[in-house]
């Protein structure tokens, strides 16, 4: 390594700390600030001639035929090898938050979807397969998972994120990076930190928060994904935390996530992030001081192209203005991670042979995801609803494809700039799902209305159909874009959460004749039902995040029965006219006191779902009454399925500190077990919750244990009163160490 | 004082830190959570047998004559005097915002409106009366100013806030507190600090909020208006900051206020703020515990009632848990205050004589603030409406007395529970001022709707009599009340932005029928106008923020041209679909940059207004271009009024620092003077400004000028492009001390 790095010049060095996007066009795949920055034009071999630390977006930029960019990488990773100084290939890296983006590479269902499931070892399972398929493309570093809490429901990105639960997050998070990196693929934290708090919900907007909310709520998942999961990289967020741009927070970059956690891998800067330092967030003059800036930071690798890391750090360098240490400090992590993935003993390259980026264990995978993530939300004595004769099936989202994917999808991604090019791969819509589910039943289809546009036209066609129908299933909800161009996903933010365009008139229509209404909502957020989901309302209610290529036969399987529901809300749905932001982890204030005319309770709570069949709780039970505050606290439930229905039990745990130093949430979720169980059965679930699981950051800023009293409740979810069992914490404040990194855990005995 | 307080026992000396509201009954005046703490039937004499810190509302709790509640009044101060511990009598103190929350007291235009004035001495002189009236009804202390600078346009208490600017928050709200002041009397700050940035817009809910915004943004106008003003009373926030209390918050309290600012008056409890300590947040076990964290933290005075200052803090001191000096620190304040309000010398008690709290002077004042507070936002060719045959005045506004004052005042924060009570003194209301204004005309009405309720059924009336009309005067907006008792006010915060109910809805009806219609918005917060604002939507639209007593004749002649408008918003007015919480002083992220389709952009800027006459500004002139980071900016500006009226032109001064070590604010108002023109008279506007207006919160949390180019911009309000004048500071990064209080000063030269 040393011998190596020692054979480098300066602009071989630097070289090592950029990216290339080959493929960018400057009018397609830059968002809007981003144009004047993407190489377009640049020719590979002249901007690669002293080396190339990545290769952006190689397969995810356009739509070409695997295979085929298959060769093209291997031969431009060759030419690196042959012609560059120390003869090093690029770290390839690329998109993969719902499977590869890769043109006719399967879609997953969207991380909201993947925290329904409230299922760590699936989402684990996903991600090595996912792992698997970026190994057989030749790209190792995956710019996944979104480990950004959920704080507001109107921003567009809430899609990709896991859940408005730091612990959910956190669980499944860390599954995800251990199923990536089981894969030896470097799995890519991000937006570090803080960037789902955007002002307003506005995409990119600057973060207003105090480093205790930072320490409590924003960052454990990623300390959890680095420390438990291994992850191997991490991205800056673009935002800003009270005037400090991320890509410039030294505190943050080195201060927390190196001395603190022990991070040893990279620190990638967000796509433009180091330019941003000039043009959007005004903390330097020029390309030059944001290099700086970053550099000083923490940012090792410039993405997706070098502007700030080549010529203007150069000259600062040469200067002596940054010193050359800064450079190679970034340099050692990036060769240490090439050294990992073999790149410098002639390996890492893409694998030979055929390539299965749609095989039977992907579908599997998938399939199992969509069936375990979909929530049912009302149903009043109408699931699973018996073949029919007549089914109407209505909605805007009914019988088009791409309204199942997220925006990191492929097809929403990349190919809305590519209107000629197929999905590529199959897919059934709802409808089609459905014809497929009920063969003997006349299926019959309406839209209604478009997803947006604001016409009532087609109403009144859905509307006969429906009354001629013996029950309406009615699919609204998403369509996943870019940039303004869809309902959800990066920078489609919104300020009224009904559902967009005139669905929900459509659904009140469709109610309105009287026909049992099954609403089935395929969204990126969660949306505000109102009526629809009043008595007189719908009679049944799903709902559905991006379940992805397998989600309509998920989708008809809950419809029939084949499927039992076991999905639970990963985000709140909003109230009526309920406010944003809003979190059900929140402290006394924010809850509905009669001091606001704003409600914030939501229609249906965190953690909320049914089932076909029912679950019965037992009175939770304490090892310990006491515990030190040191300590372990063990509590067992029983907990048995009650109906006549083999199903699945999510048993939420929740705590809450009644008087603390600081104030604390009235409920925060600390650990949770998913637990199949027969028709009939019962078992006893135990958790061991070590004393770091109720730690906070106390009024000194330290992570603490206070002594007194804890209510455990075990809930249906974040609304239900539950069951209450009160340990008390003894002894001396406990100050958690760095090296504390205890989790809960579970099991059936 | 000391030989006083010697005399004193342990309970002699707490009675001396808390108050008693005497007249409140449990189900009227408290708030939703304050129910169980109100001191209902608690006899006076026996709750203050070892004296009294300070009587609650004596005068605003009910409609009492305010001659009879003086002569009760007089009775129980000589009761204090002659039955008590030292004989103290205590401070009364009193709800002042809006004018002297007491029956029969004339009440003056919303904060808000004085923010529209841009008019320091005007505010002055308006608080100076007030502050008269407080003195003759021998109250010595009034709860006001409000000096929360407004970031959601979404929270209820938008309309008690001055305006979204810190700058003009301080000028006006010093201006207020010199006026309070001047009277001898004490001006109690509030609320400290952070309330306005509530999570959701929600009253009471916590604030996110890192250390860099609270300096800059939210402390500044306290800071001047103790050090600048004089005020000697300052109350907390009920709110919480990162999951510390305001009133728990030894580092604000104490730290900021007195260790750094010198401030040596007292601080008293929003009412309850202690005990929530306790039910609301959570530090603290019990009503005891609350009154220790409280009285460390720096609360001298419980309000409105003694409960924790009482018994439960005797206790602690008798064991020894709480140290007698913390009480006696906060005793000492208040006897001080005392001393300085004569208390201690048999003075303080109510003037004798004849009372009059609605005199010419009274009115006077009201309306000279309500006319140089309406704001003209459109005027397409209309206004000044000549004298016109027939007028419809339409709208719930219109001929609704109440629908003129604030949430502060005794029409709407008492009387409501008192509907057999009249308002106490003359009110014209819109309609009987256009009539006045108007003498020949034919002047007719109809409500067209609700204030609030949905239904239409008005609107057809409405626009029959709009279609029959020459002109329409449409008059709409809120009814202040409290806790969702009214559409603006505390506790009534709202989600959506539209006007309430369906008034909207009764405008477009209006302007459909083809008459031009002038819309006057009477309100407490800017609302979204959408396509009323737009070309075909209304002739002309005047803003007045709750005008009060004076108010319909001000907005009468505005409409006739008796008046010429001057006006500027104190806040924007939000975009279509524009999200919260929004401020015009925001960093670049914050801004319509592309990357979110949530448009902040706001339909009428802050510090946007028209006038009948003309003003042009010439492009602005440095005396130096360069000047050191401890020196002085001067900068001139040539203004003329190019019409052919006399008018006011609002000079707005502007800065930028398009470089710094941390993200800054796009523009932030470092200046403005308000410049009575008569036509054709020009003049030239020279501005001072001290090195301090250009100082931030740095990297290192210091307050400091830093090197480099500032953008200064002379415009007619926050969005227009204006003129630049850019001014090098030059040396080193300067480090501006605590002593520094230097403001911006200008003349006309």
């Amino acid at each position: 390594m040393e011998s190596l790095l020692a054979t480098l010049s300066l602009d071989a060095r630097l070289a090592q700390l950029t990216g290339l996007w080959a493929g960018a066009k400057r009018s397609d795949d830059a968002a809007p600030l981003q144009e004047r920055l993407v190489s377009d034009g640049v020719h590979f071999e002249e901007f690669a001639v002293d080396g190339l630390g990545q290769l952006t977006r190689h397969y995810g930029t356009t739509p070409l035929d695997p295979d085929a960019a298959r060769e093209l990488l291997v031969r431009r990773q060759e030419w690196l090898i042959a012609h560059t100084p120390g003869g090093i290939p690029a770290i390839v890296h690329e998109e993969c938050l719902t499977g590869v983006l890769a043109w006719k590479a399967i879609a997953y269902p969207t991380p909201l979807a993947w925290g329904a499931t409230f299922a760590p070892g699936l989402v684990e399972r996903m991600a090595a397969r996912i792992g698997a398929d970026l190994r057989a493309l030749g790209i190792h570093q995956g710019l996944a998972p979104v480990l950004d809490v959920v704080r507001d429901a109107r921003w567009g990105r809430v899609e990709e994120c896991i859940a408005e639960d730091p612990h959910l997050v956190g669980a499944l998070g860390t599954a995800y990076v251990r199923g990536l990196e089981s894969a030896g693929r470097v799995a890519t934290l991000k937006h570090f930190a803080g960037y789902a708090s955007s002002r307003a919900g506005r995409n990119h907007g600057s973060v207003a928060m105090g480093r205790r909310e930072l320490e409590d709520t924003v960052l454990p998942p990623f300390e959890r994904a680095i420390r438990e999961g291994g992850a191997r990289s991490v991205m800056n967020a673009y935002t800003e935390l009270d005037g400090v741009p991320a890509a410039a927070d030294a505190e943050l970059l080195t201060g927390v996530l190196r001395d603190r956690w022990g991070f040893a891998g990279t620190v990638v800067a967000d796509y433009f992030a180091i330019a941003f330092l000039e043009s959007m967030h005004g903390v330097a003059d020029d390309l030059a001081g944001a290099a700086a800036l970053a550099l000083a930071a923490g940012i090792d690798v410039e993405l997706p192209t070098g502007s700030a890391y080549r010529e203007p750090l150069r000259d600062l360098v040469a200067s002596g203005e940054v010193a050359p240490e800064l450079v190679d400090r970034a340099l050692r992590r990036v060769l240490v991670q090439k050294a990992e993935l073999g790149l410098l003993d002639g390996g890492g390259l893409p694998e030979p042979g055929p390539l299965e980026l749609d095989g039977p264990e992907h579908r599997a995978i998938a399939r199992e995801v969509a069936e375990a993530s979909i929530v049912l939300l009302e149903n009043r004595g109408i699931l699973p609803l018996a073949a029919s004769p007549t089914i109407a099936v209505i909605g805007p989202n009914a019988d088009h494809a791409p309204a199942l994917f997220g925006c990191y999808s492929f097809v929403n991604h990349v190919l809305p700039r590519h209107p000629e090019v197929p999905i590529g791969f199959d897919v059934e819509t709802v409808l089609d799902a459905v014809r497929a589910e009920y063969p003997a039943a006349a299926v019959a289809y309406a839209p209604g209305c478009d997803a947006t546009d604001p016409s009532l036209d087609g109403v009144a066609d859905a509307v006969r159909l429906a009354a001629e129908s013996e029950v309406a299933v009615v699919v609204l909800g998403d369509r996943a874009g870019m940039f303004g161009k869809g309902t959800s996903g990066e920078g489609c933010d919104v300020v009224d959460l009904t559902l967009p365009g005139v669905q929900h008139e459509l659904a009140r229509a469709v109610i309105a004749t009287g026909t049992p209404t099954v609403l089935v909502l395929v969204t990126g957020r969660p949306y505000e039902l109102r009526d629809l989901a009043e008595p007189g309302g719908a009679a049944a209610i799903l709902q559905a995040f991006f379940p992805a290529t397998e989600g309509a036969a998920a989708i008809a399987g809950v419809l029939s029965g084949r499927v039992n529901p076991a999905g639970r809300l990963p985000v709140g749905m909003p109230g009526d006219h309920a406010p944003q932001p809003s979190s059900y982890r929140h402290v006394r204030l924010d809850a509905a006191t009669g001091v606001s005319s704003a409600d914030p309770t939501p229609r249906y709570p965190f953690g909320f779902g049914l089932s076909y069949t029912s679950f019965e709780l037992g009175a939770p039970t304490l090892e310990a009454a006491e515990v030190p505050t040191g300590g372990e606290v063990v509590l067992r439930v029983a907990v048995r399925n009650a109906g006549a229905r083999d199903g699945v039990e999510v048993v939420q745990l929740y705590a809450h500190d009644p008087v603390a130093s600081v104030t604390r949430p009235l409920r925060e979720l600390v650990a949770f077990a998913r637990v199949p169980l027969a028709a009939g059965e019962e078992t006893t679930v135990e958790f061991r919750l070590p004393a770091r699981v109720f730690s906070f950051t106390d009024a000194r800023y330290e992570r603490v244990v206070e002594p007194g009293r804890v209510d455990l409740t075990i809930a249906r979810d974040a609304a239900d009163a539950g069951s209450i069992a009160s340990v008390l914490f003894t002894g001396e404040r406990h100050l958690v160490g760095a090296a504390d990194v205890a989790q809960a855990s579970w099991s059936r005995v």
